[in-house]
């Protein structure tokens, strides 16, 4: 074994956050920190420095912040990241041999020790440090060091060598020979805002048509937008655009077969008329989508398109490219199935082909056709049914160009395949929340995405419902199981989303009993909703997307914590901003049938509140006003009236009159 | 990006165990099992297979053994070491297409629907593995591949195709043209059984004379070795041998003079006679020494050396070779300190030194030298004081060459550095066992020992006592205390050891209060123990080493687990082997005053027993039996006749009559 250089005397490990041993990159958005930790030490009991480095991947230079030592050997630093793209950051440490020299001194001077060899020795450390230093402050080390050699004046001179000033101005210039500096470079992929926080409306354009029956346009989509700005959404999500194959296309209630004039379903991509770069012809042409990308925009509004990579029967790439896809030994293109269950209208590409890399590189050109339009957003559909490499690449391509493009990942799959795709650089994915109905549940799965280092790489965003999926309770809990939903998905998750207007309508017969499908899918058929109906849930869904603008402990999925209630169909949690000068309280009855009470029990210190003094809570779903006192509380919530509290906490805080009161 | 390969689809992930991302090995001894797992999954939802690869280091060619999935994507294969030396695993996987096949054709068939085609894909499959496989299992394929082409026989070739027999031969010769291997190789060192299961008597030679007063020696040690063979121990522990320093010698009490006649500390390494290599001539000569390492050899026991890597100012070294030593500015040479403490009769070795590398190469020569006496197991004194590169270094050189050689680390120390000194090399570590009394503290620790990632590599050597630490618990408590240290330490560790005799003797004055110093401490003079004396506990310690020689379960620091007793002054816990066939309960009561009893509760089902039988615990402290009966049990337990119980249970498991009752 060849050591280089065997004076390197200090150890940095478990440094975290590591996503795989370096192997992926942790995920923030511009403003946020990372806040790093490692285990720093050396041999012996000399003092140790560490610093944090980092630096925007496109520059050169590290940028240095000192780590500071916790407890057990345990350091911590942290930047912030600004701009988009990706940050690197790793770590240095060594022994500082004046940090140990100016310690000892002082503990002789304090034992009443002779020190003036001592005194010597500090000086020669000194000296060594002019070199490093800038002209100014060499010329203050020469200073200090002569004062440290003179032969008089002891007291002053041990001052002098204990100054603060002299420990400040040598730690500007650390002898870094023998530094230790960590065998990785971490990477941060840093996201716009929206990547963290985002509030996201599903509807199918050809269902917004004003004639009942009649096929919706992207023209109709835009007089769509006003309802939609008004519910408060800030990303408008549509299913593929795409013109829709013919053969075997899809019925009403996925019936394998199709009677003329039924529009298919907007998954089976590609017909003669185009594929994943044409527009449907009955909603538009691409003017008019480039049309509603910039009215969007005017409302606050985001448009996201469906990424789907499969094929309809008739897409252009089956002629044009037959050897994307495989074929059976009788000559036909292999089509989608789940044995024994056959998908016809489907051909899945075939990832394994020879000619992989010439489809990769179309498919990439997908996605840079409709970033081309001004789409900034995409839905990507079933991604778990692609190669991970292809993944990786095809994102690390986007993203090198195109920083602020947001990928959600729709793998409604087992965890570590949902965890790898967000390793792998999707900026938001699909959850379990879906199905997470009880409070042991919820709780257990929530503190796994927030509060381990699952939140370093998943971006958790959270659907009630969709297209695909109508769960059992919303079938069976009429409004109160729509309210239930919706404010857990907006306050459990800085990013969520709904499928409308089935939601707010609150759409519920199953396409037969046990099924999470629909019944008269819009999948497979227009649908005309009346959106103005009385008892929508439009109301509601508006304030509690206000209550997220203007909440920040709700825009990010930090500091989520769950609080004790003496009764399982309660649940409660707070999310507080960082300093936690902003908190919210959630209570929600998770039973859509009967009131329920119980004693709520907070953490009150570790909430930042004054024990001993009254606190009001401020419900910003009705704007009802408590004053609560010390750790334990009654709640009541009658979930025919309204199955929830969001709390703003309004206490006192630091200074004497100074409280976060800002209404 | 560059992707050299898009058609590999399976990821391999979290594997364990695997030590800082692979940097350091994972500690077995010979006959031990590795158990790997690991996250392994592929896109979409084809069958994956993966194989586990190992070999000795030494040998170029990889054995693989098939991994077998758990629940979750999680994995799990395994394999024994055998020799001694390092070995290397890594994991492969990849997408296995006849699996695939075989798995879809299964459910086609159940689902009634036509398979010609099918039977044509998989006869392909068959024939592409055909140039993969032997001779012998080719000409097989081949016939399979005919059946399936075959025109008729419809029933008959799918029992061909879904057979067991093709299913077996096919997983011999995979395609693994686009397999995943792991990107790390990971290491085990395998050490010898001693490594993991020693028991070790530490004595002061000097002290070993029949004269009163007079200096004892090697051939003293001699005589003594029926005695320490007679208690049970296997390793036969020496303080440092060598010439002790003149210059500043420590008087008795650790007094900073010493009287002429006075010998000093063992620690005190090197004078005109002589250093690391040399014996101290009081002692005897090197030929004596070679003759007691032979002698211990016939009675059991293994001589262990105290390796001390700091020399007095008389030491050859200061002389011979001036720049390994640190220069204050008024010429002297730096001796070691603790500000404000002084140690003037040690000078610590300058490992920032420029000849650092002439330096590490002589102090390599040290070991060797001992090596060349036949030496094989070194306690290494204050290793937290030299640089770690040192010892990584140091103990791979060593090892290469002796892969039998133990290294005992003595860092008490904060508990990463104690860990990262485990890590780099060192086959035994001393720990806080010697500290902790309560049940609270040990359970916490010791789980930390033996059921965390911290068991592959920290093999945890117990002392009750040191020659530099007698606990206030000895101190105060007694033959009591002095028996449940001694149970405690040989049944929760698979290593433990004692200084004695003071140990046996129970010599338990401080130097002064709250010190815990000896009076009169052995290190700085020699002592006359009278090892006959009737109150001696040579007879119980005696007693449980041959329960842990007898007993496989004490052995090995796995499966240990803790039970719950409802008094705080009674620990319960059990070791077993890993078929559960061989069971030791351990219980203990930590109050050296008073009787204490309480009622034990056992996992009965996790711990392999019938919770419906009554089961047989035989003390085999006391040769006393009992029956108990169902999970809660009565315990009382008196300090002062015995304070432990340690039960071999014995119950029926299996087939009737089978029991592990083998008395």
């Amino acid at each position: 074994m060849v050591v280089e250089e065997g004076r390197v005397r200090a150890v940095i490990e478990s440094v975290r956050p590591e996503i795989d041993c370096g192997r992926f990159a942790i995920k923030r958005t511009t403003g946020e920190k990372v806040v790093v930790e490692a285990d720093i030490f050396a041999d012996g009991h000399d003092v140790v420095s560490a610093r944090l480095l980092h630096r925007h991947a496109q520059n050169a230079e590290w940028s240095e912040v000192p780590m500071e030592p916790l407890v057990n050997d345990r350091w911590r630093g942290e930047f912030a990241v600004y701009e988009l793209g990706q940050y690197r950051y790793t770590l240095q440490a060594w022994v500082d041999h004046f940090g140990t020299w100016q310690r000892d001194l002082g503990k002789r001077v304090e034992a009443g020790q002779e020190v003036s060899v001592d005194l010597l020795m500090g000086a020669q450390l000194v000296e060594e440090a002019v070199p490093r230093a800038s002209e100014a402050d060499a010329s203050l080390l020469r200073q200090y060091a002569r004062d440290l050699r003179m032969e008089t004046g002891g007291a002053e001179r041990v001052r002098r060598a204990l100054s603060e000033d002299l420990r400040g101005l040598m730690a500007r210039y650390p002898d870094r020979s023998f530094a230790t500096t960590y065998s990785r470079e971490l990477a941060v992929v840093v996201d716009r805002e929206r990547a963290r926080f985002s509030s996201w409306y599903e509807l199918f354009p050809r269902s917004t048509s004003p004639k009942p029956g009649g096929h919706g346009s992207f023209k109709d989509v835009e007089a769509r937008l006003p309802y939609v700005a008004e519910l408060g959404f800030d990303v408008l999500y549509l299913p593929p655009i795409h013109p829709i194959g013919r053969a075997f296309r899809k019925g009403r209630n996925n019936s394998p077969t199709s009677s003329e004039g039924e529009p298919g379903s907007p998954w089976g991509i590609g017909s003669v008329q185009g594929g994943h770069k044409s527009v449907h012809p009955q909603l538009g042409t691409l003017e008019d989508f480039r049309h509603l990308v910039v009215a969007a925009r005017a409302w606050g509004l985001e448009i996201a398109l469906d990424i789907a990579f499969q094929s309809s029967p008739d897409h252009p790439y089956a002629q044009a490219h037959p050897g994307w896809f495989r074929h059976r030994p009788d000559g036909t293109i292999q089509y989608a199935e789940n044995p024994p269950k056959k998908y016809q209208d489907i051909y899945p590409f075939d990832f394994e082909t020879e000619q992989w890399r010439e489809m990769w590189e179309e498919l990439k050109t997908v996605f840079l056709f409709w970033i081309d339009q001004d789409v900034r957003i995409f839905r990507v559909d079933n991604p778990h049914t692609k190669p991970y490499r292809f993944w990786e690449w095809l994102i690390g391509e986007i993203k090198a160009t195109y920083p602020e493009v947001i990928l959600l990942s729709e793998a409604f799959t087992r965890p570590k395949v949902m965890y790898h795709l967000a390793k792998l650089g999707f900026s938001q994915s699909y959850t379990y929340f879906t199905w997470r109905n009880e409070k042991r549940e919820l709780t257990e799965y929530f503190t796994e995405l927030t509060r381990t280092e699952v939140e370093e790489f998943f971006r958790p965003n959270l659907w009630p419902n969709t297209p695909d999926i109508l769960t059992e309770q919303l079938q069976q809990g009429g409004s109160p199981a729509f309210m239930i939903r919706l404010v857990l998905a907006a306050t459990l998750g800085a990013s969520y989303g709904i499928y409308g207007p089935a939601f707010e309508l609150m759409e519920n017969r199953p396409k037969e009993p046990g099924s999470e499908e629909y019944l008269d899918s819009e999948k497979y058929e227009i649908k005309d909703w009346d959106i103005d109906r009385a008892d929508s849930l439009r109301g509601v869904i508006a304030r509690v997307n206000r209550i997220r603008r203007e909440n920040l402990p709700l825009q990010s999925n930090r500091n989520l914590r769950f609080h004790p209630v003496d009764n399982d169909q309660l649940i409660c949690y707070s999310k507080a901003t960082d300093d936690l000068f902003d908190l919210i309280l959630v209570v929600v009855n998770l039973d859509y049938r009967w009131r329920q009470s119980g004693w709520v029990e907070l953490p009150l210190e570790e909430l930042g509140m004054d024990p001993d003094q009254t606190y009001q809570l401020h419900d910003l779903l009705t704007d009802a006003r408590y004053l609560w006192h010390g750790p334990r509380n009654y709640v009541e919530l009658d979930p025919h009236q309204l199955p929830a509290h969001v709390f703003r906490i309004r206490r006192r805080i630091g200074k004497e009159g100074e409280t976060n009161d800002y209404e």
